[in-house]
């Protein structure tokens, strides 16, 4: 049963549905490889071996029993260290939530549980979600950072320890860490998936995403969790959609991409310049155009920083005032410029989102997605910093669709991600166009 | 046809449904009011007599054809010039807006309008509906106050020129001259009706209502109006609600009413007080006991006035930047005290309003609405102010349905209104504790 942590979720949950292993094979062959490969990662805050085992039983046995099987029965999944479990202790990357033992799950760990899914552990985050880094180094050397702040469960899906995790956006944490450990990241729409349970940095922000070593696994898991809930405020009631049979399909039109260079192409490493001159060169101008980005939009990493700052220094104001020395600098500079915000100017950068998006829209009248990159660079080496945020922020501002795929490769052989971003409610699309992409690359 | 214009809104839709009167009678009553108490009242901003005379004669074209008639089918009503209507302008009671004309109508003009109700005119507003008041008086004495901000709405019905109108309350503005005016007036639970297409103070604490001359017409007006609109962010999904049925029906269990002498029961005016020991002495210890207000409540102040202030400094910028010089110095002082205040206070003011709602929860265990004043007092006399929100501000924070219904008298004839504040989302029920207690008290 060796290689069984390498199968993607989709085929691990089919494997399991037919028989050909168990659940308890598979948690075991991902626990060998955590094993193996923690050591030198450091991707999990929180991993309890013997009740991962449990669970796989649980699962094998409800098998046997002949009940039917959710889509990911059996499948583990690792959770982001800031996303609430009842069963393990959810800790957000501080000393100062040390021992932290929520009372319920999150609405998306529900929803996998609900799914068949055995909840393997916890990933490491940064310190509360923002720029200091935690333990976790980058899989493909482990001098390099694994981006951040969903670093574990970036480097965890890349090491082949899980198939899937679950992780969270407010400005690059989810883009940013795929693109530098070379796995697919997906943040959906914002309000798409719940944020209940969630530690809150901004609540117009913040936005949930997944990790996975393909497309189809990202539609898998978007399809178990985008699902309406009442309590969420930043969520609206839609229909059900089916993103993995979407994904999947043949688009009906050869997808055309807009190519964002953004007005930070200069920032961008000449090697990852290079390779988007190849992308370009292997579509054509058929499939791929240069589209300038409105000019509105310059703004928006002010206001996004007015935002996040405000909600940081609001959401994180008991734990600034009981345990500031517990800190780190960053964290509390960015609470200390966020509590001189004032309330004119959150609400106009409030306001100003819904704006910038109307004024992107425009681009997906003729194209399927916007490419641009979803890193300036592969990951750089040390691990002080996760790197910059630079090329999420607009996009999350604007809560659009965004993917990060494994296209590139820098000369040390660390990988680059490639990013779509899709019109706002367009999630299904943006995968399948992701899809496509992929194959037409590498197929 | 004498004395139509009297008739409640709901015998006005069924004398015409029954063919007793014309739409174009009952309206031409109406204007015949109008033309007589106007030049004492001063209720209306816009009132254009032959377009209003035109939508009546279409109703009653409509029925003449055998078509279906809506609830409110040739019932005219007034809406609050901070309003959009599309064929009428809407000034904001500001010379800043003067001659503005929306393009679109506001929601609840467009529901009304499906509903079959004559749009009669615009009613007078205070200043972009915030404390300088408009040049409506008092319909029971002109020397006295209406109260504000819905003033015009207020009076109208108060002078029988209309049987419904529509208002908003962001601090006291429906419940404070529902009980100067001596009307029924209405404030929904926040998030029941759409806020679309109606100024903005706050997002958080705007909320539309409206004022009749009995409870089962504030019902009849709010099956009409407490539609889900996805357009508007501040309302979740809910399944129609039938008010008008659950207002008339009897309550299953004899009603308790919890008397709620709030904080600054000391401001209240002798007779008012008065007033109160009375209903308690008709109600008896069975129908009504004293409860005291949460200790968390005191603050809820400050928090309403952070939000309110801060959203008014938000939303008035671009008027407050390009005519202060034509703004009252009240308006000026709102806006730049709303300037300095910080997000981080705007943000924690917002986080209580559910904690505060939810320790007000409690109440509702064990009875079936709140008592307490609508104002401290029956209207002032004089024009320069439209007195005191006091009693409203609380109930507003929570986002609580409120009624004001006019069980009151002061010794100088004018009216005080009781107010009966609900549970979050209990409307139905409170308007009909309302209805038994307007019988229990006049029956």
């Amino acid at each position: 049963m060796q290689g069984l942590n390498w199968l993607s979720a989709t085929q691990a949950a089919q494997g399991i549905r037919d028989g050909l292993f168990s659940a308890v094979d598979l948690v075991g062959a991902c626990l060998a490889q955590i094993d193996a490969q923690e050591p030198q990662v450091h991707a999990w805050a929180y991993l309890d071996r013997e009740y991962a085992l449990a669970q796989a039983k649980k699962a094998d046995e409800w098998r046997s029993q002949g009940n039917p099987l959710g889509p990911l029965h059996g499948v583990p999944v690792g959770i982001k260290d800031i996303i609430d479990t009842r069963d393990m202790p959810t800790e957000d990357g501080t000393p100062l939530h040390a021992g932290r033992r929520p009372w319920y799950d999150a609405k998306v760990v529900d929803l996998l549980r609900a799914a068949g899914a055995v909840i393997l552990g916890k990933t490491v985050t940064t310190e509360m979600a923002t720029y200091h880094p935690g333990k976790t180094c980058n899989p493909h050397n482990p001098a390099h950072t694994p981006g951040g702040s969903s670093s574990g469960s970036a480097a965890a899906v890349a090491a082949g320890m899980v198939p899937l995790a679950v992780g969270t956006q407010t400005n690059g944490s989810m883009i940013r860490p795929a693109s530098f450990c070379g796995v697919h990241g997906f943040k959906p729409t914002r309000g798409t998936v719940s944020c209940r349970g969630i530690l809150v940095q901004s609540e117009l922000l913040d936005q949930p995403g997944f990790f996975a070593r393909d497309v189809q696994d990202l539609a898998l898991i978007a399809e178990v969790l985008a699902v309406y809930d009442a309590d969420d405020e930043g969520m609206r009631p839609h229909a059900p959609v089916p993103f993995v049979r979407i994904a999947a399909e043949e688009p009906p039109m050869p997808p055309k991409l807009a190519l964002i260079k953004t007005p930070w192409w200069d920032e961008v490493d000449a090697e990852v310049q290079e390779g988007f001159a190849e992308l370009a060169q292997v579509l054509g101008s058929e499939q791929l155009n240069e589209f300038p980005l409105p000019s509105s939009a310059n703004q928006a990493l002010t206001w996004h920083q007015t935002l996040m700052e405000a909600g940081i220094a609001s959401h994180f104001a008991d734990e600034y005032d009981r345990g500031a020395a517990h800190m780190s600098d960053s964290l509390r500079q960015q609470i200390e410029r966020g509590r001189q915000i004032k309330a004119v100017d959150y609400l106009a950068s409030a306001a100003r989102m819904l704006q910038i998006t109307e004024a992107l829209d425009d681009v997906f009248d003729q194209y399927d997605a916007i490419i641009t990159p979803a890193t300036a660079s592969s990951a750089p080496l040390g691990l002080t910093s996760t790197g910059s945020p630079l090329f999420c922020t607009l996009w999350t501002y604007c809560g659009m669709p965004a993917i990060s795929v494994p296209l590139l490769r820098t000369s040390n052989g660390m990988p680059v991600g490639v990013q779509l971003v899709g019109r706002v409610g367009d999630d299904a699309r943006l995968l399948r166009t992701a899809n496509w992409l992929m194959s037409a690359i590498n197929g």
